[in-house]
């Protein structure tokens, strides 16, 4: 694979929403405490590849909790940074190309996760799945990913009624 | 619970779709092999309440696969049965009670389950995901079934790479 190693992590209601309509994420902390394995996930990547909605959505937590990692923000509207991210309006297979040197890339935020889907670049998905059913919200998946078969790598359920799925997506599909 | 117990069990791809737009399920294919728990738990129910769409697609099968159960279909447009099923235009809450001596209830077909969520009276759903992203395809949450705290029952991993979540819904909620 002469690119860098996608991957994806990300939390989602039973019904497939990252957020309300609104943007909220309140209904997460009927799941918090466990970690859910995200720090030794966070620790595996040198590079973040976000949206603009992402990232907006983390600068108003006031923290910045990407120190020592690589930070490229995907917007039309670039903005000042605040520490070393950058700013690109690029494909994803643009984007791999100046991102040789990567060795494994965090993808994150809906619509930045659907881009890459739909370019055939995620090498491995870990959805965490919320028991909540919320009837309304943005989707993770919102259609126009493509098709894509999975791997099952393994699974986990939590004491807090969380369900982690880990899959893998074939090397060799296109 | 002064009505029947009300019981989903319906698989989705791993972006929460139950059929392609056409509503093809040839993707669900690719788990063929065990019947992850579907003969037990059709044999836990007495009567079957689903919709016209799920009625005509079981009637493209050909066989008739609920002799011994009661069925009764949702529809504004009955038509002539071809065993004892009923044809009925009614809310979960009317239908609930006119089976009032119905033991346990299996909804199905995506309208028909998101009726019932809406109303709360779905008390228990068997999720199952297949591991396929399709990109496309008609929702069993389409939005619009309200908000539904969950309780996970239990969680199964079969070697086809279907995953099985087991959630309740609790009892006192509204």
């Amino acid at each position: 694979m002469d690119r860098p190693r996608c991957s994806v992590f990300i939390a989602t209601s039973t019904d497939g929403y990252i957020a309300r309509k609104n943007g909220a994420i309140d209904w997460l902390d009927r799941v918090q405490g466990p970690d859910y394995g995200y720090a030794a996930f966070f620790a595996s990547v040198d590079t973040l590849v976000m949206g603009r909605a992402t990232y907006d959505t983390m600068l108003g937590f006031g923290d910045w909790p990407y120190a020592g990692k690589r930070v490229i923000v995907l917007t039309h509207r670039p903005t000042t940074p605040r520490r070393d991210e950058t700013f690109a309006s690029a494909t994803p297979l643009e984007l791999l190309a100046q991102l040789r040197d990567a060795r494994r890339i965090y993808v994150d935020g809906g619509a930045v996760i659907r881009q890459f889907l739909a370019a055939n670049v995620i090498d491995d998905l870990t959805l965490s799945i919320v028991p909540i059913v919320l009837g309304d919200g943005l989707r993770l998946f919102a259609g126009g990913e493509g098709e894509h078969a999975l791997a099952l790598d393994s699974t986990q359920a939590w004491p807090t009624g969380l369900v982690q799925l880990r899959y893998r997506l074939p090397a060799d599909r296109s």
